[in-house]
């Protein structure tokens, strides 16, 4: 696959999740790709390194008539690992490539030393180099049938059998699940689906209720909207404006003009299409900052400064006496800190929203076929044009796109919906300001299934490794998480000794 | 589909059987169709009546590209349903036709008058009448792709899913599965995997641990012998004789024709191949006793009279001093209890072990797929010829008949192998005279993963009506279990008045 090939899709998909309105291609759920290294980085400020690894994996767990078999890439670092029996720390790998998600995941690598852990980080099927038909994974819906979470699952729960039978001391060695957004949903599966493979899961900013009639469809926007209300006067006033001003000024061809010059776009606006397109462009960067509002610089989705809601609500603070092209310069600079704080964007361009992404394909399928998560907007209770939630139109959409036709209840069916208390060992952390608790876990649902809330975390800020500018619930909830690991490791030492 | 077809099938699959040497085919588990109903019966001398419906199925809940639906059958029987939150006991269909467990699981229409519960019987894919494909569902490995267990698991949690949305006053109502034998494991299983759709299970004679490296490969003809070596003087020696004599007598052609003579065999032994195919056809009678060896007058696999393996052994008493066509004469006397206990059959076929049988194409899929069961003898601590599991061989022939390949250590990941503890709310019940009860759970778990023994019972009695002739321990057994039932229903509904 070439980066044209993929550009191409990014463009059908980014006009794609336009068409529908919804929103629903969820690219905010979406983990993309940041950087790349060749097996070694620098985690809070200790330098870490793994070996890469390709397990043979069966391509159709679920049946016998394809028994071809794909390259599944996992990442090891067994440095602090306690041979034989100590713990294995497994990442559920979401939608990217791994190695991204190795780089991002330092509370992994902050804690393995003291739990005297391997870190195992699996790719998941379809994404970064674990492609089961190679070049033609993504050919058409015959070469997709095989991406799904219960694919992956089976994934996991393979290759971590193999791992136990293959690796030297490693037979009795707990193992514990861990990830993020989907990976995080993965994880919470993974324990659910497969409680023989792990002894518990960090299930971070997960949003498994995220599906049919099992949260209100607004509630992510409004998340978004108190994000953007709480960081600055007039704030997410100014973006609900934002949109009557911008169909103000596209009913001209001078409005349109105006428009594309001010925000600097590579590809002037023309009609109506492009307006929309411009408009969805517009809520996914609004998205896009509430899911990485961290207290410091970061480059998650983008290169960005500490509370870049903030930063960004310093440009949006006209009143109502404010003009359409005021409102709209105000929003032009705070899109421009989004997309090039680092000044190296000669243009913006509405098809992207983050840096080169690798797993956008994969994810559509998802959100296309068992991943379906109904979004809204009303104008009122969030900062967004309206949009109802329209199954229908979403459903023919994919068919027009895969050739295959969501199902709306499934992810309910198979994945207990919100009927899961008879689980146990899952830790549903979430931030208070990342738009996917909404559809998160924020409540104990028994003494093993537990709840971890982070005010002012943005998505899975938990995950990521030590900070000096880490707010005191962020650092308190890693200390609780690490508390359930060394519990469950305990348990799970208890319950070897008692079969002896 | 003809009888005719069907028959081609079952003398396949019965030469496949033999060419194995293994018995894996374990026609054994395989429930069989013995009589048929139109809609009523009479269970403990109460008459009885159901509903027949059929909703309408995915044909892979696993993929999006095959997205075509077929007819599930399924049966109600509401009339002592306390509406609305009445209970529902579901019987997880196993590999035959679902008006065949209907009328064998006499327990539950037993108890729903106690319970005030609804009793829902859903046919197994690929058995009785639900055909995904018709005529065409056993055509090719294409068609058979969907015939597994997860399917059937998806299956019964999608039905149960819009029983309870579609019937009024069902939506409250908490579900326990329950089901006998591979059915048995698909209502443990299905606690397991949907704990969201069923408050907990009745696994009743359910071997879930009878696959690769959880049990010893001989303990399932340990215990077969072991219900012949106390049902009379030298019953299992004779048994253990007689394939040496079987061997000594075959030698000759005059041999061969007493030996066809004797046994009134509808085809007479001609060459090595056909005293293969015979010894099979005796094993596996041998094992069907066990299984069937009931204190009352039961026509279960086939008529037969109460305590039928102490009523061939009457025909087995021979000493040391006996000749071989003495022993045999002895075999054929027991033999021809077994399959000519009315006195209807004019010869017997060495094809057949059992009437009419609707399951043995898809089970014989199912074992060459996923449900693969090492099963060994050795001749000295148990009553067979001595065999190998041959895991290569196996599915070599597996290959050559169905065009798919056995996984071994599948059903050990998928279904959590030896390591469920985590689970909850399963009765394991076994009887002491089931060989299968050597892969079933006979201890407990936990507190509510239980373990019920009835050491007079064969497989699943307690399934069945009461009757007089009940031993105590399956009186109790059956009193235990109905205990538990009303205990996981108060569960489910002090968490639903909690909840509201």
């Amino acid at each position: 696959m070439t980066f044209q090939a993929k550009k191409t899709l990014l463009d059908r998909i980014a006009f794609f999740c336009i068409l529908s309105l919804l929103f629903v291609c969820s690219d905010a759920l979406k983990t993309q790709r940041f950087t790349r290294h060749g097996g070694s980085f620098t985690s809070n400020k200790i330098s870490v390194s793994y070996e890469t690894f390709y397990f043979e994996q069966k391509i159709d767990h679920f049946g016998f008539l394809e028994d071809g078999t794909y390259k599944q890439r996992y990442l090891v670092a067994d440095k602090y690992w306690h041979s034989p029996g100590g713990p294995i720390l497994f990442y559920t790998g979401n939608e990217g490539d791994i190695t991204w998600f190795c780089n991002n995941t330092g509370f992994m690598w902050d804690v393995a030393g003291e739990l005297g852990a391997m870190l195992v980080f699996a790719e998941h099927r379809y994404y970064g180099e674990s492609m089961p038909f190679g070049a033609d994974s993504f050919s058409d819906s015959k070469h997709l049938n095989y991406l799904t979470a219960e694919q992956a699952l089976a994934d996991f729960a393979v290759l971590i059998q193999n791992l136990k039978h293959s690796r030297t001391g490693a037979q009795q060695s707990p193992v514990i699940a861990m990830g993020g957004s989907y990976g995080g949903m993965l994880a919470a599966w993974f324990r659910m689906k497969y409680p023989n493979m792990v002894v518990g899961a960090l299930a971070a900013s997960a949003p498994i209720w995220q599906f049919t009639e099992m949260v209100p469809c607004g509630d992510f926007y409004k998340v978004v909207t108190r994000d953007f209300a709480i960081s600055g006067r007039n704030c997410d006033a100014n973006i609900r404006a934002s949109w009557k001003s911008i169909s103000n000024l596209s009913a001209t061809a001078s409005g349109l003009a105006w428009l594309s010059e001010e925000f600097g776009l590579c590809t002037p606006l023309k009609n109506d299409k492009d307006v929309a397109v411009f408009k969805g462009w517009l809520q996914e960067t609004w998205v896009n900052l509430a899911m990485v509002d961290y207290p410091y610089q970061a480059d998650f989705l983008q290169p960005l400064p500490r509370w870049p809601i903030q930063a960004v609500c310093k440009y949006l603070t006209s009143d109502w006496s404010a003009s359409d092209r005021q409102i709209l310069h105000g929003v032009s600079q705070a899109v421009n800190l989004y997309y090039n704080y680092t000044g190296s964007s000669s243009c913006l361009n509405t098809s992207e929203t983050a840096t080169g992404n690798l797993g956008m394909m994969g994810w559509d399928y998802q959100a296309c076929t068992e991943m379906v998560m109904p979004m809204c907007t009303d104008g009122v209770r969030d900062m967004f044009e309206p949009a109802e939630w329209n199954f229908q139109a979403f459903s023919d959409e994919c068919h027009a796109m895969f050739g295959v036709r969501p199902r709306a209840d499934w992810a309910g069916v198979v994945f207990g919906g919100k009927d899961i208390s008879s689980h146990s060992n899952i830790i549903f952390s979430n931030g208070g300001l990342d738009p996917w608790s909404s559809g998160g876990v924020t409540h104990n649902l028994s003494d093993s299934l537990v709840a971890v809330l982070i005010p002012e975390g943005a998505h899975h800020l938990d995950l990521r490794s030590a900070n000096d500018m880490d707010p005191p619930s962020v650092r308190e909830a890693r200390a609780v998480e690490l508390s359930y690991f060394k519990k469950w490791i305990k348990q799970a030492q208890k319950m070897q000794s008692n079969a002896v």
